[in-house]
């Protein structure tokens, strides 16, 4: 059993995930942030495996969200980061910018069927700018701050979650329900 | 009352867009364009708002291209800048490099939804480079040359315009008919 | 009739395809590769022009792949470029990474329309970074190792090639049968 946060599991064996809500509103206490609580919750339901989560609320500010990625990813030992909130086109929305700052590869694919699933819903889902990729041993995802948007998304790439993680060698992580997730398009 | 090129907005608090014809031909008079009246004409009929057209037509040059951008944008305030052309694979299409020259942040939504579309249309769509972004308070998008794709492609994007341009400080744009456009995919 | 590599014909008149197949162990010898003859398998099946096939087997290296893509591409004037396998989210997948250092322009519609094909099949889809390019004279596409995929990935772009090819000066493709590729979505 490891004793360190390498390899995306922490030292009782479960998976370390890692939840960051970017929003300036909510880092001041101004606002109640329901991104985060809605991204924990899905993947609480969607995994059976046991899951370890680190959480953590940022500013809209790029050099922020990049530190706290890469803490999350080297020092941490995420397999698996999410974002919630600064994906839209406004100045304040930088979250994009500070993943591809940090991502060693893009996945083109996740932010591609993320929006194809949500411009089926919501007119407005051309102007996010969601991406993923990886860095080292961590897939991340840039998810909209909506809880219905999130659960959409979620939906559209988590399949590909656990294989994900397996190819840049980290713990095996098993899905409550697959049959759940159809592939969308 | 405005009495500049501020916000998105002419003096008189119409909205100001610009419409950028990228061809060699067209620009040396020798090929009356189709495009630009297209997207005119399109974008008359699609918003209610009190419109206030800034037109250009340029030659297929990297460095022209983006200054045209750069000037409808920076000194004339327009809310939103629309190109036809140029966005091809030929050595010659440079329209869709011009604007990612210009943009602050690129909003890759809006050339997939587009694609997605018009590949359903006609096979060649997949050959088209067309992106937007954003550049100050400019929402800039790049559309093909013919009219018929013009108007696919504007199809698939136009509910989300004035929640960006609104986003970016703008004018309130109003749409004729909300109903008229509905979700692609 | 020309009597070089230029213009993507052989001296023969036939067009000239490059096959690229990344793999370590399939270059080792260690393992029989299948997707580079199920790629020039396709492609003799479904272009009815007199084709030249160049067949590279290439270690999961960068710079070797594009050195490769760079070959085909300027010495032996390939006019269409394919590469079987290295296009998934590991570390030694670096067949898209090579790609992109040698285009002169990204063509995204061609990931994208393989992406919403393939996320149809198999949930894992929206891993692949696979990309397409013009370097020169040549389409350089990504497909992914699977004779599979690669089948289901070609049906969504191939009626696109000729076209393209056309756009970049190169020989005349003939499809056997423009009636077998349906637009996807």
């Amino acid at each position: 059993m490891s004793t360190g946060p390498a390899s995306g599991a922490s030292s009782d064996g479960a998976a370390r995930f890692g939840v960051v809500v970017v929003s300036d509103r909510a880092s001041r206490g101004e606002y109640e942030d329901r991104g985060g609580p809605a991204v924990q919750s899905y993947l609480e339901q969607a995994f059976s495996s046991a899951l370890d989560f680190e959480y953590r609320l940022v500013s809209d500010d790029r050099a922020a969200v990049a530190d706290t990625l890469r803490e999350l990813a080297d020092e941490r030992g995420c397999c698996l980061v999410v974002t919630t909130g600064g994906t839209g086109p406004s100045k304040r929305d930088v979250t994009v910018d500070a993943t591809l700052d940090v991502v060693d590869k893009v996945l083109p694919g996740f932010g591609e069927a993320m929006r194809a699933v949500s411009r089926t819903k919501v007119p407005t889902a051309v102007l996010s700018r969601q991406a993923a990729g990886i860095r080292g041993g961590a897939l991340i995802i840039n998810l909209p701050g909506s809880p219905k948007a999130i659960d959409e998304c979620l939906d559209a790439v988590i399949l590909a979650v656990p294989d994900c993680v397996d190819l840049l060698g980290g713990p095996r992580l098993e899905l409550s329900d697959r049959e759940a997730y159809r592939p969308h398009d």
